[in-house]
């Protein structure tokens, strides 16, 4: 693994990382969620990169998307086989330059990677909330954030950027702490979803509570999980991170490990297999009740009905931040027509916007994938708008 | 319901029709399927309308989709609610006119609305097939069709008609028995599933699988049947059914009879709602092997593969038909593009071949709604068609 700490002495990878955690809302001083349930106490696990300068003006907020965690970059250990989940892009001389910048990346309450979830103690019963795990929103996510930022002592971020469920987190903290934010970089994501977008995530969260072994949210003590149910799920959602056009090219109609047509309901097709692969990886690594918990989040999320009155001019009235906003051709889960309408409400409200719609056939994940244009574009922004504050 | 006798003298319906059943292939002389699997007896259920004419010179051969049955227009009896499928196609004065043609529809075998599919009692053991039914092919659906039309004493069709899974046996009929069909209509179909398309499939079948009552396909006695599992798949079908333009004009972001969110699991969003009870009320008339069955046979659908050794040019240079190809612009299971890419291999073998690309909001659903073009188009080019043969 010594490959790795090469590659840190060339500026490869920010080298080794470690998760670090922050606990607040102890009660009584409990949050108050958008719900109006309380919650605390809140502990976040998050990371940090880079050196924080002088006049704390070089922070960067990176946000994670439905499955990522706080681990952005780097390696735990000398013997970590994969770096963080946005390595490509965060780094000694990446897009986010790690030696220009400090990157802060919290995991998301109601997710499963050190930050309070559903899989947490309830302090009121000794055992996991499971079912009893209040429902939360992006704009809760966000508020508690913004604790994470007052503890590190940060009172304006360079900028905040993440795509998909990040991105909308991105929006949020551009209309609800405008002063906060000097810059914005949402990517492949949306002001709401989309009835299709809703119909997907409610098929993932049926197919999770169809499986007995759900049991109502309140599997953790019986030690069964809904393993099934939520590997189904994981299926319906990598569907929708591709395209037509980077299936076909990935897998197009091959046959896996033969040559016929089995004439039974293994997996013929490499398709198939792909999803069926995928399905059985993720439930290893992921919650069900936190996928329920951030899905709900995501198809509640709508800036105009929680910050404009039903208008997503109005709701930007509010956002002072210089934006970046990216989105892909082949995106078919949070389409251009809808980076556009982004954009056209920051316009009316004359904030400074550059829209860039990528070219790539890799559907919605494609805001995940090494892409030159997309590294330049953010590194580009980023260098111009740490110039215009210093 | 005397509404619908009027109907009929008013030429909107073809007023009461009647479901009839042949049963052939009996032991020892069983149908060999594709996969090599003896199948027999099988019984078909078809209905037909209208009249054959003295030279058996018109008959029309509908085929139905993944969830359709015989019953393609009129009604069973005075109290039935609703008419068969394409009611708003077949019937006198409409587009396929039954004071002209005669009109012959048959369940499709692996289905489970009155044709010998996995529900059906297996005579070696006397009890259901279940998962003991063969998988079948698209080659067998139309091959045991043929049997009918023999039966029926009808050596040339007309045209061979259908949407979907049904537009695949349109053109398998069209290439493995060529002189059997003087024209042929392929509607919002493909010459082979895209990985996208398999995609679906196998999430849906997955879906039924991990229903721990599908039991590896043998549910039927034990009287609990995989209604969960069934009620998910059929929500995935929906969603690729529709297209995000119809999805927003139909649902966009409604809540479902409140105001504002449950801040629970429930289903606010219309959209939700409309989902859940899609999925529920399928369980009530289709069976979960079935549904395995004919998306396998979908899946393994190529008529390249099959009949044109990996060429679509070559597996065209059987047929003989006249064709009328329509696709649908928003239909993303079947786009436009497959649909061309059929054109083009047909015209390469001098086909007299007629396409058209309807604009349409509804996504792949399109072909089964009132549309006036469809209607229109359908009607003169079998009015053609009759004409050129008489």
């Amino acid at each position: 693994m010594s490959e790795y700490i090469e590659h840190d002495r060339d500026g490869i990878s920010v080298g080794l990382v470690e998760k670090k955690f922050f606990t607040f809302s102890e009660p009584p001083d409990q949050l108050i969620l958008e719900s109006g349930t309380r919650l605390g106490p809140i502990t976040l696990a998050y990371e940090t990169y880079g050196t924080l300068n002088r006049d704390k003006s070089n922070a960067v907020l990176v946000l994670h998307a439905l499955t990522g965690d706080s681990h952005v970059a780097g390696y735990y250990d000398h013997q970590d086989q994969k770096p963080g989940w946005w390595d490509i892009m965060v780094g000694p001389g990446k897009g986010i330059d790690t030696n220009k910048y400090f990157v802060i990346c919290s995991n998301i309450i109601g997710g499963c990677m050190g930050s309070t979830g559903p899989g947490s103690i309830d302090p009121d019963t000794g055992q996991p909330f499971g079912c009893n795990f209040p429902v939360i929103t992006i704009g809760d996510m966000v508020r508690v954030q913004k604790r994470l930022l007052d503890k590190l002592g940060i009172r304006r971020l360079l900028s905040v950027v993440g795509g998909s469920i990040g991105g909308m987190q991105v929006l949020e903290w551009c209309v609800r702490y405008p002063d906060m934010a000097a810059s914005a970089m949402p990517l492949a994501t949306t002001a709401k979803h989309s009835a299709l977008a809703i119909a997907f995530n409610e098929v993932a969260r049926q197919a999770i509570m169809a499986d007995p072994s759900w049991n109502g949210g309140d599997y953790l003590r019986s030690g069964k999980k809904p393993d099934l149910g939520l590997a189904v799920a994981r299926m319906i959602g990598h569907i929708t991170y591709l395209s037509d056009d980077a299936m076909r090219r990935k897998f197009g109609r091959r046959l896996q490990d033969r040559e016929n047509f089995s004439y039974d309901f293994s997996a013929d097709f490499q398709i198939e297999s792909y999803l069926r692969y995928q399905g059985t990886k993720f439930v290893e690594r992921f919650d069900a009740n936190s996928f329920l918990h951030i899905t709900k989040a995501a198809d509640y999320f709508d800036l105009e009905r929680q910050h404009g009155e039903g208008s997503l001019v109005k709701a930007f009235s509010k956002a002072k931040a210089e934006f970046l906003v990216v989105s892909f051709t082949s995106d078919w889960l949070y389409p251009t027509y809808q980076s556009k309408d982004l954009v056209k409400a920051m316009k009316k409200n004359r904030l400074d916007v550059s829209f860039c719609e990528i070219e790539a056939d890799f559907g919605h994940d494609a805001f995940l994938l090494p892409n030159k244009r997309l590294s330049s574009l953010i590194c580009g922004f980023l260098e111009g708008v740490f110039k215009d504050l210093n």
